[in-house]
């Protein structure tokens, strides 16, 4: 018996309202993946990409096999668990009785084919930090991309999230992108898709959903939306994001809305612009001089404020 | 004595600039409450609001009621001690000579207050979960809401943080919603009053100010600004954050301003709008077909960049 | 030898990736600065900035002294460590053999400046917080900004990361902004120019470029952006980013551009406005009464949606 002192009576009125409020609480032995393990996973996945950026161990020629054996360890027997979990919860979420080992043997093959998609992820996220070193004026290294900017950050939880989207995992994609949004301020949905040679500057606020289709060489800057229009629930499996072509740029702030939007390749869009049409190639877009007109110019007269 | 090399002088240095900087430093023995303390207060609320989502124990029907109660039994000690802490540091703050026994007192019966509110608290937060998953097309399920939604999040903090607001608790609610401010770019004020069926979509950058006022149904999305008109301070009892009727939307980076801005019911405010007067009830806010004129397109000329 | 299981081939692919794409990886012994000790190392500081309010200990004046200079010892050994590293790092990317001991030696040098700077950071800071204060109607108290307001926070961790960004340390300034970006939305370039008063509200969404320039006394809203027009990559080292005079207001979501604008002095520019022109002193700017036509406004005929 826990001695909650004299809150003995507030105990039990929050444990029945556990049983009058279904859906909300979680109490059947069914487990879901725990966000702070999925964490532990993307951590450890980031230091086998880029070995020597994020750990403290020195990494030499001689224990780097070992090191790396270890890691892949880690993260096989923690992938298998946390995916094994989503699978068997989303079993019952459809009301169906999940076979156990079903379920475990799955998860094992889904992470062996994550480990096998690693050496072209490094060859995708290599070119992405090439891509945003020569976009960016203020970087002075590669290294300092990997270790400190945040959109390449989004960037890279953003691919090994899509990887698990695409083999229709449940919850875990979704939760690695939120982990990554409260990070960077930058918010993909796992379910985009971004060609090689991505770059964001700055990144904080940006949006991209879930039907989003992004090309190469494609370059976003802080506060950009690639949103929907509203749509009722009913028609979420339609396209109702846009489309962007390759070698496009989209500067701050800008919201760009709609499933058949789409911005033709090698435009330029400027910031503070509200964009619901389409575009075609090679476009120019920004607020004209006629919008300076809007902009009120006055002296100020001061007084006691 | 502690060796901190050739760095005597600097040691001094630094710690006679506390002497001569009040205000600044504090260390009267009265002590701050602890933002870690209340990270870790925070944690352990929404462990008990919602069994199963954030702990690794796995919760059945037979370890509910111990896991429970010693959750209680935690956060009830953890509580007491920060606002006792906060309560003291107040009655410094006001040159009152703070009688520690009844700060205690007081703690204690304001944490037994918000136990009692928990069951009440619940209602509300499954009503915004539900809320959330209807208006988004993208969620899955109700769990993935809980898991991994920042809306939900930033709207759960805020209501554990607005309880204490409403109490008077210093400092307290205040590092409560800046906690869930750092995790999730929503930055809501805990003394905003609003009601059931919050809805937050993506969330970055969203401000909601002290006095907004905020119906049930709404529906905000990321980077809308709920703030105030210039004042000065001495005009700080004042409202001076807008007020949204019932079942409101209002759309990306839209900034909404002023405490007599009245945001009628049912209405719809677009994206990147800017409004400053009141709206009826029932209206559609966009920025009009004008708009586009402003946006000037242009075939780009490619030159060497 | 570590037990892979079956994923003995894996491994091997995954460790023939890092020998085939030069550059990403970082195995040769020298070690990059370390993220989650330069996070200690600003966690640190700012308990010798502002003792009392961030840690657990209770600070007396009989222990006072004790403290500080534990503290001082555990930074300055954790600051000659990662300075260190940094131009080691700096020095091989340059193709130089570099002299461990002389490396070691400036890096003792540097951590001795920045406690030289101390006492007057800490004249600087608290300039900051009373700016903070009058600004913001909101503010109940200087304890609670120095605890829980991420402008402020932004601030401090900018105004070190500046001082090591005089010094040209490699990596580690942009690492501690980084952080703080992380934390708060906030993304100032430690290469920046702030005067001192300086008042950031709210402040998610907030980019202030590497060369901007901002007077005494200004005031920035959430989402405010002082960034450079689209230049090439060659150009770097000329002013890019805007300058700011003494006692400017911006408000939220403004977007300020260009290496040659110039905000006059007291001047006030008003939210959601798009400026890459120069503003005369004492102006006021904003979105005029015609902006008004632009939005439409109309009844909503009410549907099934």
């Amino acid at each position: 018996m826990i001695d909650t002192g004299d809150l003995g009576h507030q105990v039990q009125s929050i444990i029945n309202s556990y049983s009058k409020r279904g859906g909300i609480c979680y109490t059947d032995g069914y487990h879901l993946p725990s966000l702070s393990t999925i964490r532990t996973i993307l951590r450890q996945i980031e230091e086998i990409l880029f070995p020597g950026y994020f750990e403290t161990t020195v990494i030499t020629p001689e224990n780097l096999n070992d090191l790396i054996g270890e890691k892949i360890a880690s993260v096989t027997e923690l992938l298998v668990q946390e995916i094994s979990k989503s699978l068997i919860w989303s079993a019952h979420e459809d009301q169906v009785i999940p076979n156990i080992d079903e379920c475990k043997a799955l998860a094992k093959s889904m992470t062996r084919a994550f480990f096998d998609f690693i050496p072209t992820l490094r060859h995708i996220l290599i070119q992405d930090v090439i891509a945003t070193y020569n976009g960016d004026p203020a970087a002075k290294s590669q290294a300092e991309i990997i270790l400190s900017y945040p959109g390449f950050h989004a960037t890279r939880i953003f691919r090994i999230a899509h990887f698990f989207y695409r083999l229709d995992v449940p919850l875990i994609p979704r939760m690695m992108t939120e982990i990554v949004h409260s990070q960077t301020g930058i918010d993909i949905h796992p379910g985009a898709t971004i060609d090689h040679s991505f770059c964001i500057d700055h990144g904080t606020g940006i949006v991209i959903g879930e039907t989003a289709d992004i090309g190469n060489n494609v370059k976003l800057y802080q506060g950009v939306t690639l949103g929907a229009l509203s749509i009722p629930k009913s028609k979420t499996v339609i396209k109702r994001h846009p489309t962007l072509g390759d070698h496009v740029i989209v500067y701050a702030e800008t919201t760009i809305l709609g499933g058949d939007t789409m911005i033709g390749s090698s435009s330029i869009i400027g910031g503070n612009v509200w964009i619901t049409q389409s575009i075609p190639e090679n476009s120019k877009i920004y607020l004209s001089s006629d919008y300076q007109q809007l902009i009120k110019s006055g002296r100020i007269n001061r007084q006691s404020t």
